[in-house]
């Protein structure tokens, strides 16, 4: 096999059917996956790169050599980086309700699949998943390769939330999670400010209940919704930075008319309409919504301290103090909870002032620490 | 005159025009103001409290015995209270464009008006209006009642907003400034935040482009923009606290089906509904919140640094360290300024875990730092 250079492509896997959470059955699973690297003959060297939210499994490479930006982790993920492809055998996998079902490469089963039983979209008949259901479909990848042993489960925002949920469910499986702006389970503010963001997509009459299929989508709500993720994602000071009081329009003061704006809406705008438009099927982003919002807390039975207490591996805790969506404090604590619980456990702060996001853009300035970290 | 006991009435006062910063005009404007005391011989015991952001000239008492509840900040003003209706004369003034024009109670002039020259609502004709222009057009009602000088003007949220643009536009004339849970300057991110927030009524088909006057409102949008604004100005943990994970309806587990919410979004709803449907006008919540944008960093040619050094008065801040709002770090910054420009300025920190919102719910708690600070 070919040393891995930075071209990948994506590969799919088929389950005849999976039974989520709550009861229902899913049929006909196909989701996406990639790899970095070489499988090693004693299929132990194996880093499982789960995505966030609004991502997929492109977390390194690129698919041809003229795209123009590799997969969102390409600065940590290659040969000598510190998630090092030379020695590790690493993959990512398209989640469940992967909200980029229309970019043309992604690969999920959804709300915006066809139901074989109806020959349509499910829509919002498509059962409610959980990130447990994303980490079994993902486990049945990996046993379908005959991987009995995952060096590490590494993992950004949902990515972190997959992880630790990887190491509870697979307690015997995962030697070791790196928990990058994450946390083990959702706080309560998530469910409302999930909510949140989403709910513009409620509201556009082309949603139509989630039965917009073959008519117009429902963009404008959509847009609007990643503005939310965006404004939320981003350290209000990053954004104060990059956009102070600007414009929209140098010439058209907001102060004259309530159609002139400033730059940074119409900024984040763009960028929502870009991705509303070519890449995200609105039902999918509330179904990854609610994934996210039930995260542990809404599984039956389950709690928080009792999900880390299954965790056998050591995990290593990286949290930017700009994240306002999972504060550090919460991250120092749930490193003393492990170690309570007698697991090897090890935090880090992350020197970002980029915000949630930093867990993306800037996770290198912690590669060395990831580095040694898989090595031990 | 009778001793103020706690029954307080709307009164009216009408401009004949007003001249708006962006040079627009406005006919025939009418604004409702309340007051809590006498004014003395002297007229040089008056205490000014602008309203914040949702709210009205409701600051304390109530219109007859039977209402369910006071003014929003009757826990200090009132007979012996922090803001003395025995010694001062306390007064409040409905913004222009304030939210609550359909509450029956508040007087206000904004797109929900009729325009005189077309007979029917501007809509969004109304000119854009800054928070100077409801300083002025207060500034208009206190020289109709021959008032000269002005003890001191107290506020919370862009209620001390507008206590710092009234020290900052008529230096003269107020001699003490206490402001809570607020800023001398909006910072860029609300530029972006503050549009999230009001997003929703733009994406309601019963919008209509601000044209809905006689047709179905946008409740729908109104409740939505209400929920995002409880979001941001409750912290996070306060919701936590309050709302856990608990589910709307304790049989109907959100794993189920994506009908099934949680308790946290439910209950916003709830409130956002009861504003949308009962007291908020669309428009006029738009307009409110471009005033907000626009704080001084809109208005042509002022700065922030301009605006600190005009200030003469004494400045009494006090900042809820929970307020994600107003950062308690950039209200020391506003003090160390006010300081280095020769301004006597203090810093109080308001110990409420609340968030923004604990400036209208907690500030009892520096009521009697506020007496002090009054009496100094």
């Amino acid at each position: 096999m070919q040393r891995y250079e930075g071209l990948v492509e994506k590969r799919i896997f088929s389950l005849p059917s999976h039974t989520a959470v709550n009861g229902r059955t899913i049929k006909d699973v196909k989701i996406g996956w990639e790899s970095y690297g070489q499988l090693n003959d004693a299929r132990d060297n194996v880093i499982l790169v789960p995505h966030h939210y609004s991502s997929n499994s492109h977390a390194a490479g690129r698919y041809k050599d003229s795209d123009p930006l590799p997969g969102y982790w390409d600065s940590i993920i290659g040969p000598g980086k510190p998630l090092d492809t030379d020695r590790f055998f690493v993959m990512s996998v398209d989640s469940l309700v992967n909200m980029n079902s229309k970019d043309g490469i992604t690969v999920t089963t959804g709300p915006a699949s066809i139901d074989a039983d109806t020959g349509k979209p499910y829509g919002m008949q498509f059962p409610v998943v959980t990130i447990r259901d994303f980490v079994r479909v993902q486990k049945a990848l990996i046993d379908s390769l005959g991987i009995q042993q995952i060096h590490a489960c590494v993992g950004v925002s949902m990515g972190a939330l997959q992880s630790y949920e990887w190491a509870a469910a697979y307690p015997e499986l995962v030697k070791r999670v790196v928990a990058i702006n994450g946390s083990p389970a959702q706080r309560p503010f998530a469910l409302c400010n999930l909510d949140k963001w989403v709910a513009p997509i409620r509201l556009d009459p082309n949603w139509k209940q989630g039965d917009y299929y073959g008519g117009s989508e429902p963009i404008e709500g959509l847009t609007q919704a990643f503005c939310n993720v965006l404004i939320d994602a981003w350290h209000p000071q990053a954004i104060a930075a990059t956009y102070q009081h600007q414009w929209a329009v140098a010439e058209n003061n907001p102060l004259h008319s309530q159609e002139n704006d400033f730059l940074v809406n119409q900024s984040f705008r763009a960028v929502g309409l870009a991705r509303a438009t070519c890449t995200t099927d609105a039902n999918n982003m509330l179904y990854m919504t609610r994934a996210n919002q039930l995260f542990i807390a809404g599984t039956p039975g389950s709690s928080v301290d009792a999900e880390l207490k299954n965790i056998r591996a050591d995990v290593l805790v990286i949290q930017a103090w700009s994240d306002l969506l999972f504060p550090i404090a919460d991250a120092r604590m749930q490193v003393e909870k492990l170690l309570a619980n007698g697991t090897r456990a090890e935090f880090r702060e992350l020197d970002s002032a980029a915000g949630h996001i930093g867990g993306v853009t800037e996770v290198a300035k912690e590669g060395e620490a990831i580095r040694r970290f898989l090595n031990s």
